[in-house]
């Protein structure tokens, strides 16, 4: 349903290949005529006392308020001093899930067919806590956290989600037979939550055996929930499955209603500016935002031109085993609009 | 080389199907005629309060003793008081590297032909420390412990091995991106004895790129080094690809020489004393145990007739989708000896 006032948006074009990619979704969202005013952010060349990052203050208070956002891939300058660029955004918008739906790409061939999961990751806590320290010499330890309060928030988000994409089992990937109180705890939570929703199916499969179904058979599996690094871990691995990152769209849930999608892949610095870049992702991360926002019309419109002009083959790019350039690509996926 | 007095071994048939699959193992090398003499040791009925699980000080005794053994499945009963049998022999045994080498079959056909990679994890610490604890209601940490001690000797024995079979690559598997005190010391210590091996290749891959390589390409990869929960993912991950935990041997390398080879898939109760069961897993491991003695020839005629057994096709057990019994699969391999 297009709207007649547009939707402010954040635009994080990001470095390296991003601008690329990105005037590719302004181009083919202003096609589809979807109502959203981009707000764009660069990341700053200095770092930002308030963020202790490089990235500008101006540009977290525009997501905060626009509430929605989509992000090209941003490589964190290396130096001391200052915090990563995607950490950063995580942890000042409380970006509490990651969700990466997953599934084939009709036409486009890798070992698995009929690929359709979707993995949400909790983005907050766990191994990603940032406690290390020295205990001795050669001996060194870090902290996994994790709270009763973000496992029950991503644990909600899950089953939610399933509810309202109409999916019928939430699997909780953990490690409790050796982590027993860290991940037993994120178990607790699950089946809690799993409680409230028992037309969801709800099952516990323990990491090493999730990532040997997954290459044997993934099909076995719907949504998929779980700690920080095991959502690092599986997200890309199902990537893998069904062509790799380029072609992964994720999202990524924060307080207060915030959808910041992402392109999860790198910068590619080795291609930026040759007008060679797959803007898949990051096309198929702005459908996931377009759906946070109901625009379930546009989104569908957008996602299917994509996916046509990818399974006819004639435009790809050669990440993809094609020679478009970028700006072909985008112009086909227009023309399949 | 048959050497005239038999080396004894010890042998833990385990439970489940373990008593079957270890019977297939013992006709198979007497067939061969491996000069072994086993002893086997089952898991008690009793708590053992020396080993303060159910697993009894004798058959500690016997590995320390022998310096050889192989095991089959162990299910840990449930109950509180005493320690995961696995777990105990690992650390009773100093059990510091698990050892999987992971290649396609020939003959059975799985998403993924020529893979022939091997992962090495290091067994004793990480984030299987044990150290856990409620910090406040609703918050609890486990600590994930890194020594200097035990990454140079599981990277020396990567290393080693990589020599010795004529591999050309080492790769270290990480997180150090994140947990850079933890993951950075690991990959410290692999680079230190990276440079003592100038003619080994080596290179350091994040685990989640890691595990997306791995599904789009493991040709990529040679022998892979990693702290103990990576490698308790990735091995399981490299055995889906060639068909699972059923067809992929291990073995552990303790302090002081020891080699315990392991069948690492489950007791599966379900089919157990049907005469079902594939001995594949624990055959294979004996290999591996061979192959630690020197005992190549013997090594390479039952590896041989395993893998052309299977090859052939006719006999196969149920789990490769065949209807043989485990006794007519044992008695084939014994044909092609
Ligand atoms: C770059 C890295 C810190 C990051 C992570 O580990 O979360 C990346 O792998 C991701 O998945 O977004
Ligand atoms: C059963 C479990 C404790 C064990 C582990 O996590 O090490 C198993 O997965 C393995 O790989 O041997």
């Amino acid at each position: 349903s297009s709207s007649s006032t547009p939707i402010r948006a954040t635009l994080f074009p990001g470095d390296g290949i991003g601008p690329e990619i990105s005037e590719s979704v302004k181009q083919i969202f202003q096609a589809a005529e979807v109502p959203i005013e981009w707000e764009e952010h660069y990341v700053g060349t200095e770092i930002d006392p308030r963020t202790q990052s490089f990235l500008t203050w101006e540009s977290l208070e525009s997501v905060r308020r626009n509430r929605v956002g989509l992000k090209g891939p941003m490589a964190t300058p290396i130096g001391k001093g200052h915090r990563s660029l995607n950490l950063t955004l995580r942890k000042e918008l409380s970006l509490y899930a990651n969700v990466r739906p997953c599934y084939s790409l009709p036409g486009y061939k890798t070992r698995y067919d009929n690929v359709n999961l979707i993995t949400i990751r909790e983005n907050t806590e766990g191994e990603y806590s940032g406690l290390e320290h020295q205990v001795v010499r050669g001996v060194v330890e870090s902290l996994k956290i994790i709270t009763r309060h973000a496992s029950l928030r991503v644990a909600e988000y899950a089953f939610h989600y399933a509810k309202v994409h109409g999916r019928e089992r939430v699997s909780a990937i953990h490690k409790a037979n050796i982590m027993q109180k860290t991940d037993g705890l994120f178990l607790k939570c699950c089946r809690e939550v799993a409680e409230k929703y028992p037309e969801i199916k709800y099952e516990e499969v323990v990491i090493d055996n999730c990532c040997m179904m997954l290459v044997k058979n993934p099909a076995l599996f719907d949504v998929l929930v779980m700690p920080n690094l095991y959502g690092d871990i599986i997200s890309d691995l199902c990537a893998g499955l069904i062509g790799g990152l380029g072609l992964t769209p994720s999202c990524n849930i924060g307080e207060g209603g915030i959808a910041l999608a992402e392109a999860v892949h790198g910068s590619a610095p080795d291609i930026a500016g040759k007008n060679l870049a797959n803007p898949t992702a990051l096309l198929l991360s702005g459908v996931t935002m377009l759906r946070h926002l109901d625009f379930h019309d546009k989104a569908d419109r957008i996602q299917n031109a994509i996916l046509n002009t990818i399974a006819e083959g004639k435009y790809r790019t050669a990440d993809l085993g094609g020679s478009s350039k970028t700006t072909e690509f985008t112009a086909a996926i227009i023309d399949h609009l």
